[in-house]
């Protein structure tokens, strides 16, 4: 399977899938958002009597832990069992593993009782996991005593699932393959959610092609890293940003988005 | 009484009524700022220990099953008993009935117990409601299969409402007349909660505006719609509209609304 | 203890302090982009399961009951214990205070458990906590019988906190002294949740000068106000404001903060 951004983007925005979002209350609006823009259709639902009918009617099913309880968490589990049944791909976002002890017991809940598709977080999340030593504060990344590209590796090995582990360089593992993203900006750091969001559209990308999980992660956050390039040309700090963010992601080309991502396979 | 948005929106912003909102998760902050940049006071709460002494503060009650569980339920069914007991206009947005079960039933179960005034909902949802054949993809609606001024007055007649049913033109009915809306942009579409917002400016005017629910309707579409207009008119795509548009609310004018207001009767 | 705005945002960008809010759903995005554009680090966590290991992490709590319901005001109650227990400073915005009985009874309960040490509120919430005579429509303040500097005095001495009474001049009080805060721009009572940024901001500046609580106090609201000065001097209504404002946020200079606060003794 060869990458191709543009063919998946162009795929998605004539599928307009489905994409099922379990996630925090603090980024709903914006993944919401980001996945409009992007082409595909967003719905947040939770309710244990209805997590697992939507989950059936959805392409993709994306879980985000950042403002979990005991009630979500269950949703999570009947909704990713639900998609795992019925082969539909899952990301898991483990927001704030290594933080508190709930936090990193509950992604490893999620990895062991869902088929996690693609595990999508930041280096000290994704070292938590895979018991590797990592520094935690609230849910900021600030160090990971392993390499990115080796960590992602590691962690695709050891949890069974392809690791997208994003960073100044993303790094997106298969076990054996390591694909280095170099798209995205700073700003990108500046702004609550953008992780989370980063999330949402790996499930876009994962819904328009399923069968590559290793490329449509990699292709979703070289995308978006476009997007944040272009928007950062305009912005004049973060919230500015962050609004331009939606209209990049609306305006990204499928004809030309090829030449401007940064994908290289290490 | 005649239709006069100007007339309605001068009224609101003297008064600044209070509108009280249960609503979901993803569009909380979005409808809240909708209602103030409009000149009303928005208020959000939930909990089943206040949902009735707030419902007694406001002029409006609207209640919206995006994110819907069962303690909101309850809490809906509460506050809508008492806005209703009081004489008190309540919009019921009906999030992606049709969707799951759960939400359908949740919908009908509000329907059958408060008061409702004004269901706003899209074509799918209030298809689904009236029990016609209407494909429902997540929240999003994809089409139903009557014209929608006859699924308007249908909806109207058959759940005892003024029907609110927004798309490309909107329709409301109070079983008789119906008015068709044609101000608005595509936009709109690009921004999660725009619909949502939509409810809520409903409910701003009908507290207006509360002896003339279908006209109030009408009236809140159309002013939402030409503000919509005026910020497409400067955005550069979804992110930059959604900012715009809340200035655009801020600055409509009541001199000059009626004359950019687009009402048909049908 | 000296104002000096410039040199605690200096230290608050060099240490990034983890500022943990249990917050309310409209704004916490809000208020997480506001600590980030500021340069703290914010984590929103609500679970009882964990609320207490992450007040253990951060440098300061902000408690916000803007949409209460039980297992928050548990939550709440399990942080700030624990906070109180380590010294950590303690913010409580009581949003619509005196609205319903239940917010009322939520904020004095905090009081009453948790060592507040900023008490962060319109006139109307602080009133209603002293015992004042207050009026109070949903979350919004039309107005409180006592002048606003004595009502911060009173609130100070009474309730045992640094009372900050925020309006179009902000008072903020430790009992004895009075300061009196006037940066800051009208269009900030267009965007839902700029109260509830200043708290948070509160608690970042809090984070960064926390031997201080009255200084630190007045500081943030006043840098707060600065930000939105240069936002309003952008903006063309509420929507471009509240982008607007994350940008000042984040280009607030250390260097030149302090010609521009205006914080006067009263």
């Amino acid at each position: 399977m060869t990458i191709g951004a543009g063919t998946t983007l162009r795929t998605l925005r004539e599928q307009k899938p489905l994409v099922h979002q379990i996630t925090n209350y603090v980024v709903m609006n914006e993944t919401a958002n980001a996945t409009l823009a992007l082409g595909a259709l967003p719905v947040m639902a939770h309710a244990q009597e209805e997590v697992e009918e939507m989950a059936r009617l959805a392409s993709a099913l994306v879980l985000n832990i950042g403002t979990l309880s005991e009630h979500w968490v269950e949703a999570m589990l009947l909704a990713g069992g639900t998609a795992s049944a019925r082969g539909v791909p899952v990301v898991l976002d483990p927001v704030g593993a290594g933080a508190t002890e709930y936090r990193t017991a509950t992604a490893r809940r999620i990895l062991d009782v869902v088929g996690v598709t693609v595990l999508r977080g930041n280096p000290g999340e994704v070292a938590t996991l895979v018991g590797a030593e990592a520094e935690v504060r609230g849910v900021e990344s600030i160090g990971a005593g392993m390499e990115p590209a080796e960590l992602a590796r590691e962690a695709a090995r050891r949890l069974g699932v392809v690791a997208s582990v994003t960073g100044p360089v993303d790094h997106v593992s298969d076990g054996e393959r390591v694909l280095a993203v170099s798209n995205g900006h700073e700003l990108l750091a500046t702004v609550t959610g953008t992780g989370c969001a980063s999330s949402a559209l790996t499930g876009c990308f994962l819904a328009a092609k399923p069968d590559a999980p290793l490329e449509a992660a990699a292709e979703a956050l070289a995308a978006f890293g476009v997007a944040a390039e272009d928007a950062a040309a305009k912005a004049g700090g973060p919230g500015t940003f962050h609004a331009l963010l939606y209209d990049a992601l609306y305006a990204l080309d499928p004809d030309t988005l090829d030449g401007r991502v940064r994908i290289e396979e290490l």
